[in-house]
């Protein structure tokens, strides 16, 4: 199918820009909201992307673009996989079909595409935080620009959103929250928060009560004029204390709501409110996940992103591809932790609100007393980890690379200062592909290779994670990190079981002449086929998959120059303080110098496309080992 | 003074273990309670030290050894400067003058210390993460071990303690967190947790309107049986809304409070009662920094910690050292911010509460407006900076080396990938001193150098410093890293204003024959004192100040390999990933071979101890470095 068959609604195909969306009589927007759900499932179902956020914040994107001065006012999403309609409605609708595809649209807000996406997002919950700063700014400026931060239920329960909410409820800076609360992130959300405000909405609690309590008043208010003063004086200070969202006032936010964040006139009207109260204040509004959709409202967690063109009606998936694929290697984790954990009663699982994500689900099935996810909270997911470690438990952080950013701290001062045996199995390591920047695994090696009592692995297919996992799990001295890619394995068959596996030692894949390759976890697969391809031309290179980037196996790495004129390392991380670095380092004071040439991520930011079209393009496909093969043997033969 | 003069009281003198406490008489926990305070005041006027927390936890240290069955139950101090007491307590009483002092005990508690210290600690709000690690780790176990984490109101803030609590409040594991109220962090807190609980305690919402609704309550009960009926619902209904702590309730915790601290009487009884209370709970107990000790009840945050000997009535220092003395490197940041944002109106600073220890107070205090302390919250003092960042500000985020490590997503997410212009004035880089493993500074140059548009740059004194935040403030391309050492700059002369700095190019300071030095910072100061003594021995080494671990000066590398025989590197910071890597990572690939040996921090947990003591032990002190040019020397003429 072809852009060019998805038609906008007669009214979306005349909104370009915010000016547009404003010409129009408030009863249409509701015909907008139509459209632009319309065009999202469209889109979405031929080309893929995130989805059920998106379809459920369209009535409160379209109300925030009528109401704001939008890119005067700045207008903030958190996440951004639900800035879709945002982005439709904001100049490019014409060219949404190329959203995350490589040179396309990004998938989240960027502010280098377009005025209209005042901060650059990915991870979740920035919003308040960046958006304090930009009211504190707009403050000093004296301007009168407007700031209204969305952020998600889940992403509130992160660390990050508390704390600029306790910052914000005491600055007085002008700033609007909206709270979309919607129970969901990828997952269904967990925590006291979400408890809370389901109760909030559900009114098993607030309303409930102040319902009782108006009617006893109300008692008291026919009793005689003087009654009815103390119970007027009454109701006051209970509707005080008893106004939902006491959690928001505490944090010295005024609370509005719970509005249906649905009804793009309900939104409209509350916005256009809001805008004249000063302060800081948060509206909360409740929406659905997929709203509109039918497949995505019964099933928000598979319908959070969808890659496969699928029907707009039934949801089915469009010309299933049915060949059998290689296990992604989150799976090959999922079922190794399921079986080390049979095994030993000590393992216990984590996961930062990634169960589907991360592949924790099935321990969680099969153990739920001995998997736990603890919501958006990579900072306590980590400090958790190692509590249980300390009291002798084995624990197994399942984290995405770039989520373990967020818990730097509590690597270094919770676990390996006390030496605290944790697993961390840190998932899409490396260039993840659509997300793009914001999510690419990049930093890993190099931000945890120098961190005492770490040890730094990675494995090249299925059987060495599990064995990774397996070793691991036995091993009590250090705390010990296994990244792997996103995305699928190899397909090999593996034994049974596992087998213990030696620590700092790498093995060597093949004999070869001048040049030497070194490979850290998965890209040695590419190494492989680059080696069979250079065979064919007569050009026999050295392979040696080395798993640890920490401890290094400087014996191999020794022999290695003892046998060859030049190594090149191959990982998928950053050039900088990476596996490639430790070699380096290693080498540096040697007597002896065997040139190593460093092939990983260059020192810039990489955007989105697919997982092969960002390797070729920072030149650490199969294609490029073999061209910098022959460079380097090129430098030899000149040198001798 | 000898520590043989300090005499504990009778009752403390027999206490070696929290069981000599059982063995008292509650009567007799008051005396216990003041010979205790006595003792801690008597040590820390001769030794120096952390202060003013542990005489604000004397009485709930000792409530809390009596109550519970230590170390079976398990307690857990927040950021643990407040654990004298504890630490006295518990069988290291005699060995207490040792505190902070190399070899000595840890100022924090620590786990290899003593198995009463639970979990070790050092930064803030990781009790309850760590706590509810080890409940679930004690429900597992099927164990009836209590679980106790203290926090304060100023560790509360952070997002990590807001995390864990939202999982703790749903996860119905039997913990107790005690939040010790003391309105201060080092700084005094700010933010809205901090007037919410200010609120409760000092009455002016909830107990105020508590006390009117009962009031006309009352009036209702005098009126009839019918109308009392409905009263008295009202009444419990009406309890239930406005019981101060709604903020803990609405996270999963059941409220106890506000209780006096101070009273150690009510402490143990308020615990005793709490320990047959299952699930999640917060007992919220006032108590004063410093208390009892009039001097630092007065000046809190002066008496935080201190490091010279004092009068114990007055508080005055004892033979004040009157030499002067350079000025701290925190200093010359907090001067030099202040003359730059005099110049530039754009320029604001952050700091997560730490205006006195980061030096951000004048320019709080000379523009409040533009000068932000957001409370213990780095992720957010960082993101709150990338928005003030956003909208055209030139944010000077000021923050502890070790503390960026909180926040270190935010560098990456929300910073370097927007490419925004944030200047991070990294003070407390390298080893820090007393405060040990968990305060050293060892990573940031690893961590930073792998992160995209990100400038890494270390001054070698006071000039160097002011130059380089100048040239940052005016350059808009990148981040900017600044790191500079806890302690003393040199004392030099510097001229008055500011000179750019040219972005990655190093200093020849010396010419040398064999053997070159490439420093990073103010180590270069110990590279001029072990150069100028080998120039004695007839030992010329050069010294290159290279200002710059990235963007590294290439063109001076190669300018140095062509006229040394060796290169030695040399930084306050850990040897892997950090400035001698990017050396070896840039010379790795070149045809010609200088052999460069990494001088840094080893890659184990360094102690505590004086910065000197510590730079002795892990060989960079100038005696170390000119122990390895002279080792050196000897293999390139072994060599030759």
């Amino acid at each position: 199918m072809e852009f060019e068959e998805i038609t906008p609604g007669p009214l979306l195909a005349e909104i370009d820009s915010p000016d547009d969306l404003k010409k129009l009589d408030p009863e249409q927007l509701v015909d907008v909201c139509d459209e632009l759900r319309d065009f999202i499932v469209d889109i979405v179902s031929i080309h893929g992307g995130h989805f059920g956020a998106s379809l459920g914040v369209v009535e409160m994107t379209v109300a925030l673009h009528y109401v704001y001065d939008t890119p005067k006012d700045l207008l903030l999403w958190d996440v951004g996989h639900q800035a879709y309609g945002h982005k439709i409605l904001t100049g490019r609708r014409n060219n949404f079909h190329t959203n995350r595809k490589y040179g396309g649209l990004s998938g989240f807000p960027k502010r280098s595409e377009s005025e209209y996406d005042t901060f650059g997002v990915g991870h979740s919950s920035t919003s308040i935080s960046a958006g304090l700063g930009m009211a504190v700014a707009r403050d000093l400026d004296e301007s009168d620009k407007k700031v209204v931060s969305v952020i998600g239920d889940g992403a509130m329960t992160a660390g990050l959103a508390f704390e600029a909410m306790n910052n914000a409820g005491v600055m007085n800076s002008d700033i609007l929250v909206i709270l979309n609360d919607n129970c969901m992130s990828i997952d269904p959300n967990v925590g006291a928060l979400k408890e809370y405000l389901t109760d909030i909405t559900t009114s098993k609690t607030f309303n409930k009560l102040r319902d009782e309590i108006y009617d006893m008043l109300g008692h008291f208010k026919s009793a005689g004029d003087k009654m009815r003063k103390v119970a007027s004086k009454l109701e006051k200070a209970v509707t005080a204390a008893i106004t939902p969202g006491g959690l928001f006032q505490a944090l010295g936010f005024k609370y509005y709501g719970p509005v249906d964040g649905h009804n793009v006139d309900t939104m409209r009207r509350h916005l256009e409110d809001l805008k004249d109260i000063p302060g800081p204040k948060l509206l909360h509004a409740v929406t659905v996940k997929g709203k509109g959709f039918a497949p995505a409202e019964r099933e928000q967690t598979k319908w959070h992103a969808q890659s496969s063109p699928f029907d707009k009606i039934t949801g089915k998936t469009l010309d299933p591809d049915t060949t059998p694929k290689p296990p992604k290697y989150q799976h090959v984790f999922g079922e190794a932790v399921v079986e080390l954990a049979d095994e030993n009663e000590d393992i216990v699982g984590i996961t930062p609100a990634m169960p589907s994500g991360s592949s924790l689900w099935p321990l969680m099935e099969k153990y739920p007393d001995r998997a736990f996810d603890v919501g958006i909270a990579e900072q306590h997911s980590i400090t958790f980890a190692a509590g249980l470690a300390a009291e002798g438990k084995k624990a197994f952080a399942a984290i995405y690379s770039t989520f373990l950013q967020r818990a730097y701290d509590q690597v270094i001062h919770d676990v390996a200062i006390q030496k605290l045996p944790v697993v961390f199995c840190i998932d899409r390591a490396g260039l993840v592909g659509a997300d793009g920047p914001t999510h690419h695994g990049a930093y890993d090696i190099s931000y945890l290779r120098g961190v005492p009592n770490m040890i730094v692995s990675s494995p090249m297919n299925e059987e060495e994670l599990r064995d990774m996992m397996y070793t691991a799990s036995e091993y009590d001295e250090a705390a010990w990190a296994i990244r792997y890619p996103r995305g699928r394995a190899t397909g090999m068959d593996y034994p049974e079981g596992f087998k213990p596996m030696e620590i700092g030692k790498g093995q060597k894949l093949r004999d070869g002449d001048e040049v030497a390759i070194l490979s850290f976890g998965p890209f040695g697969n590419y190494v492989m086929d680059a080696a069979d391809d250079l065979a064919k031309e007569g050009i026999n290179v050295g392979h040696f998959n080395m798993r640890f980037a920490k401890p290094l196996d400087t014996y191999l790495v020794e022999e290695v120059c003892h046998n060859y004129d030049h190594i090149i390392t191959i990982e998928d991380g950053t050039k900088l303080g990476g596996f490639g670095s430790a070699v380096a380092e290693f080498l540096a004071d040697k007597p002896y110098h065997t040139p190593t040439t460093i092939m990983g991520i260059p020192d810039r930011i990489v955007e989105h496309g697919t997982q092969k079209e960002l390797h070729q393009e920072v030149g650490l496909d199969p294609e490029s080992i073999k061209n910098k093969v022959r460079e380097v043997l090129k430098t030899t033969v000149l040198k001798s």
